[in-house]
């Protein structure tokens, strides 16, 4: 769990709140039926788009972006450099014994162990690649939707004030208050998308995007393995997955580290 | 029929009408000539963009999608499975006698059946897969096009309400009143787009892409069947299509589930 | 010409238009400087992206759009079929004396008959089909791009209606009227773009997706025909073009009918 | 240069002033600092994006577009076949001596006269055409990028304006003339981005478009010409980048016109 | 450092500056929660979307895209020609003492002194590139959405102080001074965004495009090297990256210069 982030948002969150309490009373910004339309219209567009099983399974997806923390390339990078001169030593066959915690590393491991040959691999690995991210989207695409039903009930909500306030404006001392309150469905409508649906949404993008990349790092290790390339080589192959100053964090073996100019 | 997923349309709907009531009398809400200018209006756009036949089409499917339900992926591929035990233990003729629910997989038995050769049942499936996923588009984008229609037309009939306001302010008091009427239009609009058609076109597209999923599935079976891989190797291939929780669900032959991870 | 259509088209308008004229006046709503505001505007836009060719060209495609009505890909699939027995009997030189009215199709047949060859065919055929669905986006492309002008001056009519009204507000009973009229280039715009130009640029887009649609057919039969296909074969292929539904009113050759489950 | 278009476009223009000025004075419409926010918040934005070079580029780029106007496509289909037809006479080498105005076609000829091989041929000048391509997309990235800050900081304006008025009041006969003057820069955004920035964006993706056409004509030629094909068989095969009306207009050598339908 | 590019834009945002000090005190503008709710909620929806690394990490390289000039593509050019002539003559061994300040030509020369063979440079230096662009997208991705939030809550804020002030409206007086308050969040929200957040974004993307296209010319030059093409040659395929214009400005070897136009 990145605690940095934690603590950023949390902190970014409570300056908007505190920001907007030195304006005056929060009970303003309560009001029961205001709730209902714009949790209530979100929630029904969101269940005729999606099953309830797609939405449990995008916010359990959420939880867990926030809760477990993906292994960084890097430290991927090391453990499969790792895993190669293994093999190269003990041959494919070793690879048996190794239980990783990925199960997408597992189930390349196994495959080398198996003896699958290389083209299988490919085509089965990098299916699975390409169906997980597909899979992924649809979380996404709950948040998404949400992220603009939202403002749209909030809106709606608005308008439903609007028009009640205006068919009935005999006291004028109304006006204000009623107007006040019609304006805050578009307030909550706005709240949810801009602070969680929308960055929820980005957030499972971003997160689909590392595993991908994570995962494509163990396919073309798994490639070279079953190809019997060196592990100096296959080294220098996978940094370039990282951002240069990253590459330097690598620690590969001393060997390869002093001689990888001249890798070959 | 997803029971789970109408109860809470039902519900999320019924919830934003109780809290609309809340604020007074519904008949505020419901003026004929705004019902005509946003309803007409769309309809006009919309036989514009499509013919009679796509758009009563597109409803017709839109019933569809949520009274059939789809066959869960889960069950497609255990059915796939033990058709390829049939086809190996009895040869791909015994699969002629199969009769399944969806039509798709009756037509690739029936290829197999029939004993057309591996790249031309690819061949004629993907396509099938391609052309069906393109007229399906069709049927989404009535829905898309109405969606945007509806809002629109909502506006021009509160510009209309607006401009015969404004042109005849005598009676101060009658202003507050002629705009809420005003309001209703641009309210039905964005009530319709939201509730109905932008959530029925994503809905459709979701459907589309499940159904092509498991066309997906069965595309590969046939192809496995024909090359007469076995029935375990073709289950560890298929689980893939599965999110990884729902792979343990797939009741496969116990002997491929006991040695699944030596597949091959 | 889609009689069905054209009729809910005008119906669907005219209860637009009854419902405006249930308010009030319809004099209000007809304003010169407005007209030329937007109209102007939007023609001059018009015409610094398009040259005064596209601009005619597209209104030209468009008129046609709805006077000339597609052959249904039913009918072409059955002429299709028919030619390929011609061709099958008589040899591919009996191609020569057809004079079908849709030209792509005289091609085909002109290129079978001339003996050209399989690979030219496909060549020639799928670049045609490529550079007319390129051309046709010109046309679409003045359309949207209207659709997008008309709103935007009507809301620059507005915006200079309000200057104007806001400069002089020495008489309180002008307002009202002054800001009706500032109101009304945003209808002409809105109604402009969503009755009128949006419409048919999405109505050509659907055009050009369906003429390609049947191009592909003609493409695909004239291929099997040069390849010596049967035309029991090749009616099976082509239907897949169709929608499940569709299939059945396809009139093949009887015999090809019942024995279509079997076909090789 | 295009007297038509420029004509319809100072029309166009012209109508709208018009009607503008019959609604009052148009001084009213005539504010230093809202022109300069306007304008130097939209500069100051395209120099963040863009170099100078970039943008000076890019305005040089669009005169030209407007005083140099584009071969029409039948007239370089004319060239290239009689080109064709001088190389299959007098050999490629005689290409050597031609000097065309367009200096892509004059690559092109170069190259078949310097015995340059087919695939080279096809290689270089389609990387050629890439990279054009590319280049002019930075031209009409910067006009895009200007008719979308010009609103934005129209925008700014109007809140800056609607600020000081708001804080102010003191006057009421002054609120009406702030506000106008408030919305100028509004309007100024709107105009600036709807009748000269999206426009020559446009103008310049379609001009863009139109080229890459051209090119593709030669290159298309130039690899014929390189295998040998007769002038008839290549004026056939261009012709297809024509519109079927345009096709006509094409003065081929009379023979292949005869003889066009037996074209081989 | 692009001197001419910092100081238009230094001047662009004084004349806006200036602009707004012209209607009056700029203390105006300046109002503490206001600042506090746009920072605020841009900040925490960023640090939802982004981790604490990618949001730091996209900032310096933003700083460095102003402080770092990029080496343009002309020198790029004759430097890998002048290598080419290099390698001709001394061999690619050659190529080892030279030590360029861009790491990737580095890593080509490297490549190309230990004798990598073609197709492997080609295989890894591209997916160097493609990485790469992937990479820096996630930089513009936060600059892209720290400009979508800042007008968000700008919305939000101003929404707040609408509520606030309807609700409590007590004094009229205060209704100006409190509305003009409300405002300010969203001339905050559009400023950062229009001014900062977007512009940034874009360069960003420009950047990279301009990167990639360098990298592009290397590793076109390293392919050719390692086949031994002739300088002369090269400077010809590599002058097709520049626009025609620039395409001069290559100091190339004399020879090659007036023998150009017989490249063989």
């Amino acid at each position: 769990m990145d605690i940095a982030t934690v603590l950023s948002l949390v902190g970014g969150t409570a300056i908007v709140v505190a920001a907007i309490a030195m304006g005056g009373s929060p009970k303003l910004f309560f009001d029961v039926p205001s709730i209902l339309i714009v949790g209530g219209g979100t929630l029904a567009a969101t269940f005729i788009k999606f099953s309830m099983k797609d939405v449990l399974n995008s916010v359990s997806v959420a939880m867990k972006t926030f809760i477990v923390k993906l292994d960084p390339p890097e430290q991927v990078i090391e453990k499969m450099v790792s895993l190669a001169q293994v093999a190269k030593k003990e041959g494919l066959i070793a690879l048996e014994k190794v239980q990783p915690d990925n199960p997408f590393m597992g189930k390349a491991l196994r495959f080398l162990a198996d003896g699958y040959d290389e083209k299988l691999i490919q085509e089965v690995l990098s299916k699975d690649i390409r169906l997980t991210v597909q899979r992924h989207s649809i979380g996404q695409n709950v948040f998404k939707s949400m992220g603009t039903s939202a403002p749209a009930f909030g809106m709606i909500g608005t308008l439903v004030g609007l028009v009640q306030m205006l068919s009935n404006m005999s006291d004028p001392k109304n006006i204000g208050p009623a107007m006040a309150v019609a304006l805050l469905t578009t307030l909550y409508g706005a709240l949810l998308a801009n602070l969680v649906f929308n960055p929820m949404a980005d957030k499972l993008a971003l997160r689909s995007q590392e595993e991908a990349l994570i995962k494509e790092i163990i396919l073309e290790s798994a490639i070279a393995m079953s190809q019997g390339t060196s592990a100096r080589v296959l080294e220098e192959a996978l940094k370039i997955y990282l951002a240069p100053k990253a590459r330097e964090k690598v620690k590969g073996e001393p060997a390869a580290a002093a001689a990888g100019g001249k890798a070959r």
